[in-house]
């Protein structure tokens, strides 16, 4: 089978150059050790901080060897989760949403590199004060958390910025990519590889009802959205700029611009929304994927997608020349 | 010299798959036929109606072949500016921001390949029903009017309904591309080549104001954001779902959240925003680019970019094999 050799392979000693996100709730052990074991490398989604989840998670991994990413801001409330999780020797530790400055230390003491996920130029500048070995520029187009950068020009940028300032670092690509033309372009735009969401949420593997699935198989790019309502619905409290991107349903259209109602209503419309996710109603909750949904028509098992991406890499890059003419 | 051949050079019997979009204002003939003149193909930017200024713009091209492009909205109120551009058999003619269907057929007549930009795949569909010879794929990261997609997953998705329903149909790929790494990515997305705005905004030959043009090469691409203050202040009534990506400078800081106030204050406003837009005032008025501003940092001629573009395009693709194992 054809390898995607990469700065990203020959330094993390993976055969693809291919990460899967840290979702909160939908990246458990199983999807993380299924990426990793198909040649890429699956990241455990530390979330909001259950500890016991967490380590549920690493178990489920068994020996594969995977990351571990945080909600910066939500492990600042509970540290004790970064030295959980660094004591099962993860291949990486991946900080996004927060200043990761704090924390670099600890992770660089325990040997594992980290990963700072950015959505602007600024967080990028703060992930190389924290020494990250991986920054990721993650374009608006993700689903689930994120900020305004699309991932087509931000790349690019970030790329020239880490070029002057910190050569060795390396730069993955993440919002939007779902396939083999999305990895394909990231390299074109400097990357040394990708991290994909909803294309791993929308796998056997992954966390996620069985209903919500279905929405993002039927569901076009056009059909997402980013709002607070989610966050404002779960109590949690996304420090600016960060939104999230989900399906564009009727919860969405039932709340949309009417945020302080929901917020008055909170006690009620926290229990529903909470109901209603665990159902996996697809209407009375928030459906958390990118517009890559577009792309997305099958929920295969998380190795088969590895495969697929890189196969259909490998053909594009390899059949790259045809256009000079 | 090297050349990119692609579906759209082959249809265009153009050198390189690049065409610098019809920026209202900003592209004139002599933009137009520089693009032309080093390969691409330029278009004229029709703009709100003012037929003089296109026969004057036409007749700066001179000999050199280029297309026009219209806001479809505003055409439709004067449709004989159509007829017009017709007359002086531009190598096509592009709509945007607005239904094509009624212009398609005196179009057609006209043998000249009609170029639809679109924002969302529903655009896309009226587009192939138009019979639309190129389809343009635009993301939200683009400067001046777009709506919300972001190109890195919006052009394959594209890709895939144009293969399914019109597979003649070629794609372009519009949206924070300004270099030849965008360029590469692009046809790695599936696309047939790209229309480049900011990029080309920030040339010589462009109908910029000086002090404009300095705001774009020191900015990042983080300095940029999506509003309607523009179109409020210009008295503009732009449709939904249109908006307009600009610096994100004093003008909009002043007015952001407070579209009313504008609207209410409008006669003096509009005097004011008219007079600083005039001016190249940086700060009184919107500053019109994407978000590769980023990538920008100097402004050449157009035929310089193009020339960049295609050499560094050409090395990436040209060396992209190396990433196969």
């Amino acid at each position: 089978m054809v390898r995607l050799a990469t700065r990203l392979t020959e330094r993390l000693g993976i055969a693809h150059p291919i990460l899967s996100a840290p979702m909160a709730l939908a990246a458990g052990g199983a999807l993380a050790a299924a990426v990793s074991r198909a040649g890429g490398l699956g990241l455990i989604g530390g979330g909001y901080g259950d500890g016991a989840w967490i380590e549920q998670q690493f178990a489920a991994a068994g020996n594969t060897q995977v990351g571990c990413g945080f909600i910066t801001w939500a492990m600042a409330k509970k540290p004790e989760l970064l030295t959980q999780a660094l004591a099962h020797r993860p291949a990486a530790l991946m900080l996004s949403f927060g200043d990761p400055r704090p924390f670099a230390a600890e992770i660089a003491a325990a040997g594992v590199p980290l990963i700072c996920q950015c959505q602007s130029l600024s967080h990028i500048r703060q992930a190389l004060e924290a020494g990250a070995a991986i920054v990721i520029a993650q374009g608006t187009e993700a689903g689930g958390h994120g900020a305004s950068r699309a991932t087509l020009p931000f790349v690019p940028e970030a790329a020239d910025l880490i070029a002057r300032e910190s050569p060795d670092t390396l730069l993955l690509a993440a919002g939007g990519i779902a396939d083999g033309r999305g990895l394909a372009a990231a390299l074109m735009l400097g990357a040394d590889g990708v991290l994909a969401g909803t294309r791993f949420w929308a796998s056997r593997e992954a966390m996620v009802h069985e209903r919500h699935r279905a929405v993002a198989v039927a569901a076009t790019g056009d059909q997402t959205v980013r709002s607070s309502l989610p966050d404002i619905a779960r109590q949690l409290h996304w420090p600016k700029p960060f939104d999230i991107r989900t399906a564009d349903n009727a919860f969405i259209a039932r709340w949309i611009g009417r945020e302080d109602a929901m917020k008055a209503a909170i006690d009620t419309e926290a229990a529903a929304y909470r109901e209603a996710f665990m159902a996996g109603d697809p209407d009375k909750a928030a459906v958390i994927f990118g517009e890559a949904a577009g792309l997305i028509s099958d929920i295969p098992a998380a190795g088969e997608i590895v495969a697929r991406m890189v196969a259909e890499a490998a053909a594009l890059l390899g059949g790259a020349k045809r256009f000079l003419a």
